[in-house]
């Protein structure tokens, strides 16, 4: 039975091309730095997002944790988003690794007031006040929204005002660009280090980068070593990475339509409820509470059908399209669904 | 001159009783539990809050802080209102010491919404998810507000209805209980631990109380010997705290009393702007840019008088009265800023 | 120009089979615990060190700072050898993420005196002292000796005894049973939890295992993912993994040959100290001050002829032979260190 | 029936001018930097062991941890004593607050081998190597043994010769400056930081100093209020500990006197082991396992008769004189001793 997943892109398999330049990377011991693959992937990866170098790391949250790390001294305070993936999905590391203090300002989907953020930083010394140190933003956002380069602008001037640095959760940084359609450097401008994943929808099997100043880099690299992430033969998984950034960019273009085409679709279904102007990314949000329609039951009876998706959150669906979802797939998906309604 | 200070609670000095019992206090080392007036406080205190027993901590952030360590483990998650003073005022301990993830909830001058704490707490067991371990709630909130019973109530019935703990700052606890006009254990009854501070309204010159359960307190115990709070021949601080929790918790009325004719006062200066019902406690904030008077001329004005205050923080002046702060202060002090006024 | 690598067996590039294998894996989001041959890899490890399941990381630090997190509670003592990896080389992690203090005895080689390590734990209930919850080994040690299966088994007793926990840090676990010519559960039966390599010798790209107990390695599987080392398509890197374990073991025991044989040839070499009796593993480290020849020389000469070594260590030159060294290698090597001393 | 406490020093009762000091004390709030007696005292402290600042903070483990997270950052590695009080009597609050890494020399009662703790700084950037910010030295030392100035002076150099700082736990600092008969700051001259007790043999109820360089204790004060250490009305224990550093210094010679008392009558006692020459201070540790006493034994019995001690510790009995131990006291405990002997 052909699997149809849905849960999300991460599961996204990577292409053939990948596996082949895997099969063929030149690998040495990065440790040492003696890895090429790594070495050019890295290169290639900061030029890509306008940085003076980057690093390749295991994964998003390891990234993101180890710019807090670098960033802040422990006891420091971050400020960003209340939903934000730091916040809610990486387990609490912030409080175990870098020791810094979140500090939370209200997110509508990813996008900040920078009047609220501004209000949140420690202006003034005082003997009851941690540092305020760094500034996080997520681009584009787990909700599935992209944050206007005009907000990231503003945020940026207000760290800038007050000697802070930015760093930017771009986990889905190419799918924010994409939407944006703009040149990705125009997202990544306006911050002082970003993480991006090679895995996700650029399908590669692991991996993500972070990047940024040449010294912060450096100070990351230790630092690196410190978490674990210190890795040998680690050419493998950039091999595949630099087949990601190079040739499975445009493709986003392509998810984000399947998922509009996806959205129309599930729009014709009685009693569905999404917004069409909220899908900038491959993740269609969907309210199927008036159809009758009970999330437990629908994902039993699609995974049945080969179709694996998660259950209702916060009241709501998700359907995540990527490279492995053709459109054949998506009415295969929506004509179950209607067909579950009339029983 | 004579000193008019009414920058806070903190600075009250010490009673000549204080004094006396201090002299004469019996003391012991209490690192080997040799100290009979500590005990006696820490006896005392926690069936003053209905507690199973009481630690005696050298302040408040330091009680708050010991709570955080002892009912977490690193990396847990706390639920507190945005504004309080762990938070706020505690130079991010919180995330060097019992390194947890502090998450918010908008509070309402420490008035929390149980329904916007119980979508904060991590139910399901999720490899993204840190623990929730536990709530805490601020009362008297340093906004200067009470917050009601039924508050405390519902949120002590969310925290229980997902086996969470819940503890309250009450460094002003009994500044709450008298607004209330309950005995204080209506107040904490709602709550597993309590800090609770024998100094600011109660006068006492050092020290702070930490209450709940006999195991907690144990481990707390341990605790606050890493934390550096083992102290030796503590029995002097102890005895003065005897004085305050037994003779000063009366006075907190009359303090009371006095913010009201002082806000009162207040209101009859054209321009300043206030609200009656908003004084809970011993505290009056007002605004009074519409007089014309600028917080910093006004700071220096009035310390040439002998009379102390703070400069404006978020665009409000604060007031505090206090044991030491006579009907006749808060006329001089009105009269002081009418005729800054006038010039 | 053909390169010799001699700095480190973690050099080690993987074999064709294991391109093969990485080629030919059938992978899945290991995060949603759907990836078919890591999980084919992690029971495959489990078995193979007898015990109950096992987990796969990114690097050996990682696994043995992972294992700290997950055996320990913060500001716990963790008692072991004052020259071991976890101390010496792991960038001071144990004090940023498991936060715990390191209780040093002496090492020799790695063979810690069990009568030392009980002295060291914290016995009876004090209000000074930490709690000591675990103990470490490391077998084979970074010196490239081995810890007796004597010496395994009386550590484990005194743990038992005081019901601490034991971890093994087998970085080069499968060196340590050739050596010692049992099946590696007998090196393991004498702990609670194990990490060990599939680089290094066994020449995987990248990747560690740690193993221990079910309950264990639950936890530890969401502290892994606190960490960052939650990876996603990560059967690649097991897909290498499993013919490391499957096929390399042997060779060991070959790379070992070869130590020897080199250990030999430089012994011809007048003024090269070195005893043969301490060659356990494919690691020959030897004195060569009374040849006259000068370090940092050697590694540029050599450089120039295409042999890459680290220069002396504590006075110490350390050669590792691996699966890449073939014994024309090692001849030509000592030739070459021999014709610079004629010069 | 009188009460002879011989466990040890902290257990001195405040003289009666430091009560009457006490009950005078003028006393402000110091979170607001306004207590006059502690700043006196903070004056007169700094000036007295020749740093430029001084800081008054709870206890003496809070001293050495504030200084231990004000010298370091996170991660840091610090090179101690293995039996220094920081290692075995802090509850492994090194690792839970500054979150450094102990890496520690064989003691030898306190002094510790320059060379050794040389060869343990991390010298060269490695990328597998914390940073050594900080070495500690204890004098006196809890063994009752005081470092010669000369090593004092040897570890300073190793220290400045590779750029890092020493902390001096002084907690006895004046029972080893009257031991080696020299002014405090010959003692002092070769540490960047110093903690020390006013309490103890000095006899004040509570409180330590930390001492520096002025921006060093500005940065603890930060510290000292993010471990909530920051008190209010403290000129109460200020006002004390002035007393203790102005009267009680010169009687550390008196009850060192006493100890060698003790110890000779000891020694009269057939099958009691001391030595002389390693009376430095006020402590008298003996071994009296050839007595055929029995720990457990001589603790109850003397309890009946008022006389408090601690039981063996590590095969050796202690008994610490002070302030309190009269010379009639010690010969009634010997007296008493020998009476169980001949039982």
């Amino acid at each position: 039975m052909r699997i149809i997943d849905l849960r999300s892109d991460t599961v996204t398999q990577p292409t053939d091309k990948m596996r082949e330049a895997m099969f063929n990377a030149m690998v040495g011991d990065d440790v040492y730095d003696d890895d090429p693959t790594i070495k050019e992937l890295e290169k290639y990866a900061a030029e890509l997002v306008g940085m003076e170098a980057a690093l390749f790391v295991p994964s998003g949250t390891f990234g993101n944790q180890l710019a807090l790390l670098t960033h802040c001294h422990r006891g420091d305070e971050v400020i960003l988003g209340d939903d934000c993936h730091i916040v809610a999905h990486e387990v609490g590391a912030a409080s175990v690794i870098a020791g810094v203090q979140l500090r939370t300002v209200q997110s509508d989907h990813g996008t900040l007031n920078p009047v609220e953020i501004e209000k949140r930083i420690r202006k003034e010394e005082d003997i009851h006040y941690p540092k305020t140190s760094l500034i996080c933003v997520e681009n584009a956002h787990s909700s599935g929204r992209v944050v206007s380069l005009k907000v990231m602008e503003e945020i940026y001037q207000v760290a800038k005002k007050h000697t802070l640095q930015v760093h930017l959760d771009g986990a889905r940084l190419f799918n924010a660009s994409s939407y944006l359609n703009v040149d990705v450097k125009e997202v990544t401008k306006n911050v002082d280090s970003v993480m991006f994943c090679l895995s996700k929808g650029l399908c590669a099997p692991v991996g993500s980068i972070l990047a940024g100043k040449k010294d912060f880099i450096s100070k990351a690299k230790k630092n690196r070593k410190l978490m674990g992430g210190g890795l040998r033969q680690a050419g493998f998984l950039a091999a595949a990475g630099l087949v990601a950034l190079k040739e499975m960019r445009e493709n986003l273009k392509t998810d984000h339509e399947k998922a509009i085409l996806l959205a129309k679709e599930l729009q014709k279904i009685p009693g569905i409820k999404l917004n069409l102007e909220d899908i900038h990314l491959n993740m269609v949000f969907f309210d199927m509470t008036d159809t009758g329609l009970v999330s437990d039951h629908v994902v039993e009876k699609f995974l049945e059908k080969g179709i694996k998706i998660n259950g209702e959150e916060d009241g709501l669906m998700r359907f995540v399209t990527h490279y492995w979802i053709s459109e054949e797939d998506i009415h295969f998906v929506v004509d179950l669904l209607k067909s579950l309604m009339n029983k």
